[in-house]
């Protein structure tokens, strides 16, 4: 794979540098399947995030996140009461960084910044990324939030070479999410598809400028 | 329930008026659970068009229709021939109306017209309802194509008033879809939402100001 020379990395938070799948953990206690609760509320997650934006209701991805919850719960007919949904929340302010993170950023951070730029709001990430022990590898922190509408909007994608001052096409934007990794592309970042289980790609658009399996294939990638 | 005087009512089509399960009956020559694939190139039809139009980036339903099945072909692992793949798509131009829709169009058409507002393409419609049947029930046939965005942008229901020269409020609107039935009350149309699985709702926006499990209970609700 060719080398890469970006003045800025930018990655995505959710499924890319921390495992929403830990969330499933907490699901434990109130699901029976808490691998399949956790997917669908995931899916119901970012389904009410489209469609948030399409009819410009914007609300922050804490909201948008309990939403989707109470839909699941009642969708799968669970009982679950206030402070177990409490619980469940409070997993997104802990999230788990998959195993190769914490190894990789200070090598991907050697001779240009990073960035976070997510459809999270602005206290899930600081707290999530605080938590994560993460926090300090990134120069910035950029939520959907100061836009009110989320990926794939050109809208979100611009905040960061608005804030980092650096064209789009000089920077490395990171995903695992194939819509953001489309939603990327498409705004003009070189884009970098981090495919953990090796999923195929959605044939919607134009193909990332790389695709890695972890943190540690990019971290060698962009030497 | 109280009855409602809508001066139209506007009609969803795939859902709605046509069971797009009836297409599982062409996947069950290529898949081994055709109702597991027809309802996986379901949602990443809804997905695609909810991201074309976040995107920017619309091409009209056929298509978007078209790349949705090469994904879901493509993730469950499948063998498909062009051929094949023809079939699948125009299973879309030979669409099943729901059992009760025929016997109850003619008592919702008495008094006032009925329209058409949908996703699909123009040709798409046009074809699949005269081959239904159903075409000399609308008025008007809608599609999103003429705005080139998809619902539940209020773009395209706009359409509805402008092309029917009634207001919003005074319109009625029909769907089986539930991010179709947030998109059109967030709007500001009279909603009714044809529930026919008993799905709980969407905690997202507004309530439908009416609940139905069929087109025949929706004839005696409008009288």
């Amino acid at each position: 794979m060719a080398k890469f020379n970006a003045r800025a990395i930018v990655f995505d938070m959710y499924g890319t540098v921390v495992d929403v799948g830990a969330v499933s953990e907490a699901c434990r206690a109130i699901a029976p399947d808490p691998v399949t609760f956790n997917s669908q509320w995931r899916a119901k997650q970012l389904e009410y995030s489209f469609l948030r934006s399409a009819m410009g209701k914007y609300q922050d991805f804490w909201k948008v996140s309990e939403q989707a919850l109470a839909f699941t719960i009642d969708r799968l007919g669970l009982t679950v009461d206030a402070a177990q949904r409490r619980q469940l929340m409070e997993a997104w302010l802990h999230p788990a960084p998959y195993p190769e993170v914490l190894a990789a950023l200070p090598r991907l951070r050697e001779g240009r910044p990073l960035a976070i730029l997510s459809n999270g709001s602005p206290r899930m990430l600081q707290i999530g990324l605080t938590r994560a022990g993460l926090r300090s590898y990134f120069r910035w922190v950029l939520s959907a939030d100061a836009v009110k509408i989320y990926k794939p909007s050109p809208r979100v994608y611009q905040l960061a070479p608005a804030a980092l001052k650096v064209r789009r096409q000089e920077i490395l934007f990171v995903s695992s999410n194939a819509f953001d990794v489309l939603g990327a592309k498409s705004f003009g970042f070189r884009v970098c598809w981090i495919n953990r289980t090796g999923a195929p790609l959605d044939p919607l658009g134009p193909r990332p400028d790389m695709v890695v399996r972890s943190f540690e294939e990019l971290a060698t990638a962009v030497g």
